[in-house]
């Protein structure tokens, strides 16, 4: 048993949606039980947002849910058509009609709970289960929204709950790199990659899947398999690789632009006072990614943390509302960083690699302001120019140049 | 408590639909529950079809459903975010959350019943409930629409269910007229015609509303008011009028030159020819109209009857095949014809109602072809050509030219 996830682009025409039946055909043909989960049309979720926006600035998003569901469930039933159109028998089923339980937060719901039994009932009648991705309905029967990158969690989390043999992410991309393409020319497409190792690239900035899914799928241990729908070339296999006996170091590197610097300078050093400031900033929603705390000097101490460009208003006020309370001096911002960060499970047993990695930007004459570590990566903060020339140098250093790699 | 449902056109725009908010907003403040039954936007419906026809030249009438479905789902949502942008509290319902609970014959389903509890509690909470017209669910859970006419009947069987005091009509046109204005330029608009009445003209051709509405507005005694969502005048009231002492003679008349004659010539004069001949027509749906059967002449007779044009094919095909097992000399078709009705409950204790109608299009030169009669109706087919005149000849004849009446 197969699921496969369908994304906007991959259903955004006529054509592609009858490209895509196509593809499924085959599956089918090959003896598969298959189970689509599609998105909306690419433009279709924008354009009703669009209208949303036009009956009131700010929809409630119980409504929005209501609406923005429409879209897969167009797609859903396109797709349907298209499948009967060349001799499939297939079935549309919306999030309530599976039984795709999630809790009442509208708009970034989580799913607490999907009821296999419609889509196995309707398998066994041998018919392809096309599902609205992105939704699904709360205990009172309300449309809810799963948010970003929802639509591949509905996928996961279905294939979850059939314990299907492999969950394929269908995209426009032909699977997961080194680092990203259009800056390292040499960055090479791997063939498969751990959960944790995609999970960290994520978590530094590359973009990759979404990190719900893939924590979904690492749990119920569901391969997915990320691949395009332009191509019939493999994609990316996305697995526990915990079981291999020797790992490549470095699996891939990530750069981020988004981030900008914070720092609290001159912070009494006493016990709580990061408490406090973190506490405060966690409670505004900002989304803190790097922290990191210098030795004291003079019975002060400087604390400094990345934050997302756009939570970077509500964090810098809040820091500074903090800051006035705690005695801190200055609050002060750096949107000119960029972070660069090396993933590979391979580096809990290698020694060295850190160094290494500072060593390389040594060479190359790039100073570093952060760094902060985790078991399987290392992240440094950067001047932003330097960001760039940093993710091509340290791919190259630690062989992951394709010809090096050959 | 009062049932609005506006149509296509009414909510056909952002401006329109915002124009609807501002409505139920008067209804709100002045102390009125209302629910509010939502077609899809002008136009949405058609753009969906053509794309499910792009999809497979048949879409199965199940997905079609589906697709459908969203036309509704997102005028509501928007109109609730109307209403939230004005200061109201509403919530947008789809079917399967108002449990509209139909067959399973999708595209033409029936309601089999309706639970008004999630209505009536989001009533209590002070809410302006938006109820997605035109759909159900069926036992399945999947979603049915309702055909023709589907979402004035949502409204109409939700009035029922909930006991309103009156189910609001809101189109395009300001109430029912005696006669269709574009013909007859002295038409009056009715302020209030009997269900009897109105199914009456709408059998006869008459664009009013849809008659599966009006009966269960009668067999329920929910009264249903007519009326412009582009004005505030007062429409027609389509009510129970028995208690009334005296009616007017004629309500309305109507005319339609959508039906064609067929006649089956030379009949051998045996019992059951005739229930031969109209069980094989509704076997294949052919919607007859009047039927007559004239006197024997030679022991045989001639049997007519309408139908509508766009079942001309199989029925004529049909009469042909049973003509020829009974032995009959041969089936004719007459698409020149046009069909005039007048329409009124008390004809019943007027005499001579039919003299006059005969006699008005004999002053006028108008051939008669086939009369047909009900207890407060009578039809006479003519050439299509006259259809007009004898309109305007029987408006004015029974007293419904606007200066008589006023």
């Amino acid at each position: 048993m197969v699921v496969q996830k369908y994304g906007g682009t991959s259903v955004g025409s006529v054509e592609r949606i009858q490209a895509v039946a196509k593809r499924i055909k085959g599956y089918v043909e090959n003896g598969d039980d298959v189970v689509v989960v599609a998105s909306a049309m690419s433009g279709v979720t924008d354009s009703l947002i669009g209208l949303a926006q036009q009956m009131t600035p700010q929809p409630a998003d119980r409504e929005l849910d209501m609406l923005l569901a429409t879209g897969e469930q167009t797609s859903c039933a396109l797709l349907a058509m298209a499948l009967h159109g060349i001799g499939l028998d297939a079935i549309s089923l919306n999030g309530s009609q599976v039984g795709i339980r999630t809790d009442p937060f509208h708009s970034k719901a989580k799913i607490l709970q999907i009821d296999g039994k419609r889509i196995r009932a309707e398998l066994r009648r041998g018919k392809v289960v096309v599902v609205t991705g992105f939704q699904g309905t709360t205990a009172l029967n309300d449309i809810s929204t799963l948010g970003r990158g929802g639509s591949d969690l509905s996928a996961v989390a279905i294939a979850a709950a059939l314990k299907a043999d492999v969950c394929e992410i269908f995209t426009d991309v032909d699977g997961i790199y080194t680092a990203d393409p259009r800056v390292v020319p040499d960055a090479g497409k791997l063939d498969v990659i751990d959960f944790d190792e995609i999970l960290e690239l994520a978590a530094r900035g590359a973009k990759v899947m979404h990190s719900r899914s893939i924590e979904v799928a690492k749990k119920y241990n569901i391969p997915l398999h990320v691949r395009s729908s332009f191509s019939d070339k493999e994609g990316t296999i996305i697995m526990s690789t915990r079981s291999s006996i020797e790992e490549p170091v470095v699996r891939g590197i990530a750069l981020t632009e988004k981030e900008v610097k914070i720092t609290i300078a001159d912070v009494p050093d006493k016990p709580g006072m990061a408490a406090m400031m973190f506490d405060e900033l966690s409670r505004v929603n900002a989304n803190i990614d790097m922290i990191v705390q210098n030795v004291s000097h003079d019975r002060h101490t400087d604390i400094s943390f990345t934050v997302e460009k756009g939570d970077l208003r509500k964090a810098y006020d809040t820091a500074k509302d903090v800051a006035k309370r705690i005695g801190a001096r200055d609050v002060l911002c750096d949107e000119d960083i960029a972070k660069v960060s090396i993933v590979g499970i391979g580096m809990r047993s290698h020694s060295g690699v850190a160094s290494t990695c500072f060593s390389v930007l040594a060479k190359n004459k790039i100073n570093i302001e952060m760094i902060s570590t985790s078991e399987i990566s290392i992240s440094c903060v950067i001047k932003k120019q330097y960001g760039k020339d940093a993710l091509k140098a340290l791919h190259a250093a630690f062989g992951l140049d394709r010809k090096k790699r050959g």
